[in-house]
């Protein structure tokens, strides 16, 4: 059994970590900190987990932390650049589902983050956590930056195309959609019901923090050349799942081919399902789920090819996504814990 | 492995228990029919079921469906009276979701759904499937009428104190609400998000096919008297879900004995949670799960109890109970297949 | 033209206020104040108001709000208190959508919100501002405590009959559902569309401050005898509305009598709907209008009367019952400003 | 009083026009149509207009429709063809919310809507019924054609650039999310609540109706130059309301300069609202108004310009639009009955 523990636990990726680690057949909770709600038990935050854990909050401590195989972080950013190193010095590795450590290059982390990198020292150890991209690099890692949500859903609709030259020079366009939980549970007025229900809108538009990240991971694909992203985030009046709708201009192409070429890039990927061409991906179809869906459209009298991806930002997007790297890391079947099918309705 | 059929797969109790039950570790799903989706792969109308089933729609056929161990009816009222003859001639089980066997007294039938009943001669073999009052009797039972989503709500909420001979002589009052998938997948104006979603109202205030159902339960938990109920059924803008809240008067009631007594009632049970006494339910701690959750107020000026009890109508208060018949009638743990947590947020 | 204030006009009785009033043949807006955002445009932080206002945010000032005709204060409890009587000093009316004069009852007050009572001194004169009941007194008052969106709704479904000596000595029961609006546009988490959509739930069983108010304004419609009510509210997802189901046993009543006297009850009331008999009101035909609409049930068994009640809490709850309030104080057309119709869908 | 009529007026969009005109200061309601539901009165079906009409749906009568002034089509396409021209021939004007007169070439119409086209005759008179584009023609028309939902919000966007020259020879991009009604008010699975809420895709990528009638309106502006662009449409779990995310390559543009164009593009039109540089318009900003609020941002690194554009599309993108056609053909003020404040929260 892994022993895990989890700091900051009170978040929604928090709790979606416990969802699906108390049914994970590999892993025992060891411990889960909140400095806010120490001796709180779990399943008092989140009723939804009573009679699956017994688990309380308590205070982070090294020490205790360090117990454990490996350490989930569910916190803002820039709290795991301190802590991480400690932990990880006790020979626990680190699954940081933050910010903290997605970008290698500490200028731009510092600019678009607006502080100061807390562990530039362990920065260059940590590894891309996008199992589809990286598995290999993940399998040795000790720690982790698992990727975000947005940066998720538009690099396995564009690296396809990216790792075989395709789309060179071009501006691309990501007009992506997610739910409110994206958002977080801070109390926020902008999270608020009545401010997001029954409405849709934009935010963000001058640049979202995930922009450098997304852009990092393209190049890496397109084989170190700079990719131009233009990325527009769209709050939408849902809960749960990103619906990214990836614009590319590819005059002539033949689609069957691309599609051919879709299904061969993720064909041993257990977590990408390439749909028959001219789907329709619908997010409720990833609910709770840590599938991404993927499908392709073209336009043949523009040159226009459209790719529709959708994850659940909670699962693929954070916790699910995590712990497909935890199963990676310690050799377990990279599916443990994850074969949920999505809820429908 | 347990061969399972599924009449009529094609609406909501039918996706459910394709979702619960492709992750059932003792489960070979063997055939699914609909006479409308005849060849149609079941994950192209379901794609949340993309990579977790091969089957396709095929038409209702009793030779194949008695190839199965059990056959599990996910149809509309009056469809599994004959066939489900038919299937037990086989040899075969029958798990009936409809109300088709619910109600033991066949004119009572007939006046609320309007059409004579199909099946009056196997009627008396039907176990009403209650699991927390049936259990013995649902395991040895070859046909099961599997209670309804309103019904299941509100007698688990009433017979600790039924069963004790509390409540004699009163009237009680049930004042449910329902998420529309309660409504079905049918094509009605009434079910469209345009029309349900942003809004709350009352429906069948009437007259609801579920009260006499309801009733039949209170009384035999009641040790056979009649029980005077006023049911007041509500559609709420939400997919999932039902929250009933039950009224009682008891003056001068000790709570904490009421509280001690409903947690005694169901200390075995593995889906019935008793909260602590003054919570607050909410359906999300429920949903995609098959826990029923209750919890007891008392105003102690005026004598009133209020019995709050929450369950997702599609799992416990339809699919998910029926595949817990299913385990106990076949021997198997009780919660396998059944301990996915609650999808919150 | 009236000359209108508002104290607190950043919450969503606020900006109700103003969307109604930016259209009022017969009102001039003054001023309207917010410490926190003073200097902000009113339309800065409520775009829906763009091209209908000018206005700016300012801090509160008792002489400014004096060149009133009237002030509204749509602010938390505790706050009109001590500025409304400055305010009525300087000749200007106050209608205070809060609960600071909603009860006549000082000790009653203070045991329910807290704190001690701010202005018991004027308290005498303010006037209950249910025009249902209160016309002429509204008319000559200066003071008025426009009621709370629960109380609406429930003494408008109740008062006919207590008004007429029926309920006498029962226990009334009303099963309340608000949308998530009531609780206001504070940054709270309980209020998150995260955690209020997709779900249902009661709260506050234990004691809502709202049932001081209810048993208030029924007592006074039974002439004064005290009226037992067990209240149950419900956080319904979605916006705007509140549906209230009101239950009375009345054994061998005639229901056509019922009706006949609900109808004649409010024949000559502007904002009060008696449908046809057996009507199943939603929440959604009233949101945004003045209107209560109401509907009566009858189970002749069991001699149960239901009465449904749906208003808009928002409107008929609190910022269309104020200036509903006004336009009666100030002699104008009690409709003005008012005859916008529901939207639906 | 311009004496008005409906031809079918169950829909949304027959609803919606009910919901304006019936406290239009200078129309008198004469007749609404509906086959289906002849001899019910409106408010029966429409239970928000209790109160406000007393009309009956009757069986479309070209005599009856003839006594009009005006007479709007709020029906499928394909219906108001005919019938139309016979209303024409009484001397009534015609407005056609359909799509049936939109669009002016036969042969597109006919490839797009896969039916002959039923009035060519007629189609030279028919006017495209946007009014900042077509205010003059308008105030002459017999017969307009009242632009659909994306085309309205689409074109607001894209024309100032147009007009001036600007985008020539690029690939436009519009990612288009609509609310629900969109769908329209028939029984659809594919637009209930359960199928819809709590989920996003896209559809009709391969090709929306909408398409050409865009093309169209985008290469008049652009003084008759072919215009390419790439329409994807979006399904959003909401009732109303369209955000459209417009993209254009401007590199080296002068934003602000962009923005004064815009500003002054649209200074004299009452409905349609330049937010400051840098907004993020949400669509609960215009719920149940009839202004289309617009938003440019500017990307100075990648020299992407990004218009956002909100309607709500039962009203600027459907019946209120219509009415504002009304008002400018009969020589009212063009605001009249128009002036609602969006309903937020």
């Amino acid at each position: 059994m892994i022993k895990v523990g989890i700091v900051g636990g009170t978040g929604y990726t928090g709790v979606e970590l416990l969802r699906i680690l108390v049914n994970h057949p590999d892993v025992q909770l060891h411990v889960i900190t909140s400095r806010s709600e120490e001796g709180m038990r779990v399943d008092e935050m989140f009723p939804n987990l009573r009679g699956h854990t017994d688990l309380q909050f308590s205070v982070p401590d090294a020490a205790v932390l360090g117990e454990c195989d490996v350490v989930f972080f569910a916190t803002p950013h820039g709290v795991a650049h301190a802590l991480a190193e400690e932990i990880l010095n006790t020979g626990a590795r680190v699954i940081d589902l933050s910010a903290d450590f997605r970008i290698q290059d500490v200028p731009t982390w510092e600019k678009w983050y607006g502080q100061p990198h807390g562990a530039p020292g362990i920065l260059p150890q940590a590894v891309y956590g996008l199992p589809e991209v990286n598995r290999d690099a993940i399998r040795e890692a000790r720690l982790i930056a698992v990727p975000g949500c947005y940066p998720t859903s538009v690099q396995l609709g564009y690296i396809p195309l990216l790792e075989k030259g395709l789309l060179a020079d071009q501006m691309l366009i990501a007009d992506c959609k997610s739910g409110v939980s994206g958002a977080g549970r801070g109390a926020k007025v902008g999270s608020l019901l009545c401010e997001t229900s029954e409405s849709m809108s934009a935010y963000a538009v001058a640049g979202h923090r995930h922009l450098p990240e997304i852009r990092q991971g393209l190049s890496r694909a397109a084989g170190g050349k700079d990719v131009a992203l233009t990325f527009v985030p769209h709050l939408t009046p849902m809960i749960r799942g990103i619906h990214s709708t990836l614009y590319a201009h590819l005059p002539d192409a033949d689609i069957s081919e691309l599609q051919a070429m879709f299904e061969a890039r993720y064909a041993d990927e257990p977590f990408v399902d390439v749909m028959p061409l001219g789907s329709h991906p619908a997010t409720r179809s990833v609910k709770g789920s840590n599938t991404c869906r993927l499908a392709l459209h073209y336009h043949a009298d523009t040159g226009q090819l459209i790719i529709l991806s959708v994850i659940d930002n909670l699962v693929k997007g954070a916790s699910g996504q995590a712990i497909q790297n935890m199963n990676i890391m310690f050799g377990l079947d990279e599916e443990a814990g994850l074969r949920q099918v999505a809820l429908m309705p």
